[in-house]
């Protein structure tokens, strides 16, 4: 079944410059990936050994603001200047790599780490294929 | 699949007392309903009937920042005090609701209004019935 | 002199129904909660009892994303449809009451919370006082 | 008197590596351009010429996006590794500055395009006098 995210993209009035797959897939990685960092930073917080992952609940947190702010640019998918989205997709790829590092070092000890940093490295992955095909 | 809200909820470390089915609901309507009002809006835009759209693109922009703030806060499923919860699922139910009246008005002659709008009733509905479950 | 938040509404091309010193103060009081409330948590995180913050961290995280998107919808003070507005602004101020309680509890350990606890308070009265307005 | 930004950095509780003064002003300017950025949006859609803004309200909606992140993840002023935060502080920047221009071509016409480019430059200054102090 079609994504919500690829149905938008299909129905768009104009063209759409950037390959609609790759937009899709970086919608969908980056909202998915900032709800898995949301969810990770509470199940933290939950933890015993809360002390040793304040690092970790800090990385969640802005891997999920900049995953959301950049989900939202790449939604205005429009033929204007691309100079803004390639940065927030920089920089949502960067969060992520980041991330990732930091929850694998308790993926494993904590399922929620490990489900974390799986959703950073798609979502990095998804940013990077972006990043190359707007050049 | 299990989706990535799920396999969260099911990593918590400790008891959620919400029930887990209508929480993940939730949080995905209220994730893929911000992405399609954010869509939605930047497609209107693209539309030479824009004048026509300009209180359908605020709606949605509305929409899609009840519907974030919800994901967000309901991905926080822990026990503790849940009264800012349900004002944000309701204030997220409300919104919905406005956005489907307003997105159905041009739902013939747009599809992404169209598709707009189906987001808004799913997102609506889950929301609904998580509010029925907090009680 | 006038804030920025004053100066947008000045210049809104059309009538602004609601009263405009009632929507810049709760616009500039939901920003500055907002922010505080991320600053605490992450202060929180950074202190030595962390383990019992932990209640702390999430309402301030629930309430700097009420905040935020209360700011925003806010922002949007056109003539039309105030329902989703009015939700949400009612959801921020339960978010501000539910906060500001729970750094209270801290506020004499730590000034942090004490300072939340005031910019939580300020947002909860200008939104009360918007909500008042809007009927 | 002391910004509630400024507040919240004196009252955390560890060392704070970056600058304060510069932490704080980027902080203050992003949530000020995230706002005026959202209501120039707004403002736009209430002009009857909105079909000649369609790409200044979409320039608005990203930068109100990158600098609501931004704001948030630099108020997170921790020691811990920093290149995800430089990262948003950069595409803050770029999107800034695209945004100041697309804004300043409506800055004689409309009095809110000329306050959104004003906020985007400091804005702009902030982010990159904090960059420098960074390295």
């Amino acid at each position: 079944m079609k994504s919500t995210a690829t149905a938008m993209i299909d129905s768009f009035p104009t063209d759409v410059t950037a390959d609609r797959t790759l937009l899709a897939e970086c919608i969908t990685a980056a909202a998915e990936c900032a709800q898995a960092c949301t969810a990770c930073a509470d199940a933290c917080l939950a933890e015993p050994q809360v002390t040793q992952l304040a690092s970790c609940i800090r990385t969640n947190l802005d891997c999920a603001d900049a995953c959301a702010a950049t989900s939202r640019a790449v939604s205005r998918h429009t033929g204007h200047d691309t100079s803004t989205v390639r940065a927030l997709v920089r920089a949502c790829a960067q969060a992520c790599h980041s991330c990732a590092e930091e929850c694998d070092r308790h993926a494993q000890a904590y399922e929620h780490c490990r489900l974390s940093a799986e959703a950073c490295r798609r979502c990095h992955d998804a940013c990077r294929a972006l990043l190359s095909a707007l050049g």
